[in-house]
């Protein structure tokens, strides 16, 4: 029998791995709540209608595609099954696919329940998706996002709310961040004023690397994409902006003041930063007329954070959108939506060694020492007693020797070990070690209750 | 375009069924975890090799496979193609597969981590798993187990630890319960005393139905069997047997005094019960030599739990097995586990009204009425403030009339609403409004931090 092996790019997650990553989707999924978001999943499987042509053509060849069951080949003919190519086979049987991401089975959900649901909808969901890319280090065939989404109003307080969202998951994971903060109108002002409004994609790509390639690389970057002099020298004004996020704010609303959609992006940037004043924000929050993100269903705010102590790219992101649902031919679903990267937030923590100790999660866990059948019948109704009140106990479950138990208890991080042989029971008394300090008492079994209850 | 379906057999969760799914599995988790159980995740997809062969055939024609990515069919001639039958091609387009169960998985993880691992290994698991059996009612393609194994002791300490946990779960969630316990062992020795040892596993399913048809009707099926009229009069004094545990056992152990491994199950049994005496059980618990559950790697104590109040089935079930990983080729591991039905632990909850209010699981949910973006600049550090002190507060996104904001507030249960215009938040006071009476009141600002904080 050979080795079992796991797919590549997949992962098992053992106690220690899974009482750090619960710690961080338990800390999102609470400040989710705390700000009345909703939980919803929808299944691991959809149908391959539901996800080919949403992700473009590079996105459909990394869906993972189910075969359907059964004699699936009976319905071809030997013709067809020689001459067919994978991909045109692929499509006659497979019907269903892995989740690719949580927004387009979230639209789906919208539409097929939208007359159960009350709108404006606030929903997040966590769970794994799956995408066949290469396998590397940090990316995974198998990973779990964390999304929430406000949709069905042009509200601009969801994009309030989801700063301070942010802001307090960070604070209470210990990490200390930058928010981006930009808005796609801004950024189609600025095509709009330098000339350019045709090029808005292109502009946007080449702004988006201004932070690794600085101004120049940016211009070469639009030398080598077309962009008239012109409207490089003008870009300049727009970008290389100082001072606070007001200063550069009113710097800005004068470039851009000949463009509608830029003054609408400037206001829409204003309104979102006076609210955000009057909360006691952690995080450094920055207008950076720089971050254009990726992602081109984007409409209005995005922003992007960082941590400020480790180097590794965005850790969560999100925006304004207006048409989440339109692909499946519902119009004017407007929304905003954020997803927090829990692996990279997971190595942010490791790096900073903030995650907390296994004692501060769960709690003080007491392991009773095995002497034997007759002592068992004894401790049982201890340790049950304790385990009413909350305590975290077990007794080894095999009177080996006390080596090997003690090793054990070790091994685990019990915080405790509680000794009980036949003469300390018929005083009624246990001796209790405390595994940080090595420190032993005698107490009585009473006591023993107090001390943890 | 079509209007948007999800798959056979899988389903969309919206937040009330996700409340409702969260309180089972949470109260699980939570007891899991008061044992020392500690949490492990595998990935949703395994090779092909890890999970065929450990199904039966008919499991394995239930495997969902996963497509191999990239162009899988060029690696076949045309001739190839033609003439593969499904299955055959199947195994060469397909690699990978979903997740059947968790005990396979969880096999292969104690193999692939046995030098990480501290041994007795007490984990739980709580993930989907997928089957592509045909759907219907209660029986879906996606659903989620629940299990928990202590591994590597041959200690009976484990069985008497899941019967409490058993007990804690179904007390916490308030339904009644009956556990059957029995042992493979007893079953063994019965069928040895009757002299048709080489007949268990038939006379096992037999005896399993004895719930149903009575013993007339597992007499008739033995009979089909053609087991000896003398093996079946034997059998009648093995199983219908009166009066209490301890009675019924005392009963059996002259009954099978003659088997070595017939006594070697009363053994252990005993020494279960003695133990739980020592526990204060909420639930009936009731020695059943008729009980036999059908997966055949049970060797030791089985259990299986039905509802007292609901006809069901069963909800829960386990047992002690010798030989966890021997299908991959690490011997002597041997192990207890337990598996809980969270989809009829839900019809269950549903049947006897017993799942909490949202209020109770939740707390309560303040919504602030929208007038307008002045109101809102001064509201929002109030709804920071409660967030702060951890109660879901939130202001309706828009200024729209309050009779849909009262909807709004209605139909997602907040329990309270704030009204406070201009005129209110001039004298630093805001209206709240009680949703389960009616009754409103004005109070300071002070004083509405107060009385949710």
């Amino acid at each position: 029998m050979s080795k079992p092996s796991i797919p590549k790019g997949t992962r098992d997650f053992g106690p220690q791995e899974m009482r750090k990553r619960n710690y961080i989707f338990d800390t999102i999924r609470s400040v989710y709540e705390l700000y009345g978001f909703m939980p919803i999943e929808t299944p691991s499987m959809e149908n391959l209608s539901t996800l080919t042509g949403k992700y473009g053509e590079e996105g459909d060849k990394l869906l993972f595609r189910i075969l359907n069951s059964g004699d699936f080949l009976e319905k071809l003919t030997p013709e067809e099954r020689s001459t067919l190519l994978s991909r045109e086979m692929a499509r006659k049987i497979s019907e269903r696919g892995l989740r690719y991401d949580l927004t387009v089975p979230f639209a789906r959900f919208v539409v097929m329940h939208r007359n159960e649901l009350t709108f404006p909808f606030k929903r997040y969901q966590i769970q794994p998706v799956w995408r066949a890319d290469r396998p590397q280090k940090g990316r995974y065939r198998e990973f779990f996002q964390c999304d929430a989404d406000t949709v069905g109003t042009k509200s601009l307080l969801p994009e309030v709310e989801f700063v301070c969202i942010i802001d307090e998951v960070f604070r209470r994971l210990g990490i200390s961040t930058t928010l981006h903060l930009n808005n796609r109108k801004i950024l189609a002002g600025i095509a709009e004023v330098i000339g350019a409004s045709e090029k808005l994609v292109e502009l946007t790509i080449a702004i988006d690397k201004l932070d690794k390639v600085g101004f120049d690389g940016v211009v070469q970057e639009l030398e080598k994409r077309e962009f008239s002099s012109s409207s490089i020298e003008r870009l300049r004004e727009s970008l290389c902006l100082q001072g606070s996020n007001l200063d550069k704010m009113e710097h800005l609303r004068q470039v851009l003041s000949t463009s509608e959609i830029g003054v609408k992006g400037i206001e829409e940037t204003t309104f979102i930063l006076e609210l955000l004043k009057n909360t006691s924000l952690s995080l450094n929050l920055l207008f950076d007329p720089s971050l254009a993100r990726g992602l081109n269903y984007y409409t209005g705010a995005i922003f992007e954070v960082k941590a400020n102590d480790v180097s590794i790219g965005s850790i969560a992101g999100g925006g304004r959108y207006d048409n989440l649902t339109e692909v499946f031919g519902m119009e004017d679903m407007s929304g905003v939506g954020i997803s927090f990267g829990a692996d990279r937030i997971y190595d942010v923590l490791q790096a900073l060694n903030k995650f907390p100790t296994e004692e501060e999660q769960v709690g003080r866990k007491i392991l009773f020492v095995n002497f034997g059948s007759e002592e068992i019948l004894q401790l049982l109704p201890i340790v049950q007693r304790l385990r009413s009140h909350g305590v975290i106990a077990e007794i080894y479950p095999e009177a080996v020797r006390m080596k090997k138990q003690m090793a054990y208890a070790d091994s685990l991080h019990f915080t405790h070990v509680v000794l009980a042989g036949t003469q300390e029971l018929q005083n009624k008394s246990v001796s209790i070690k405390d595994m940080k300090t090595g420190e032993q008492q005698t107490v009585t079994i009473d006591h023993l209750l107090n001390i943890f209850r």
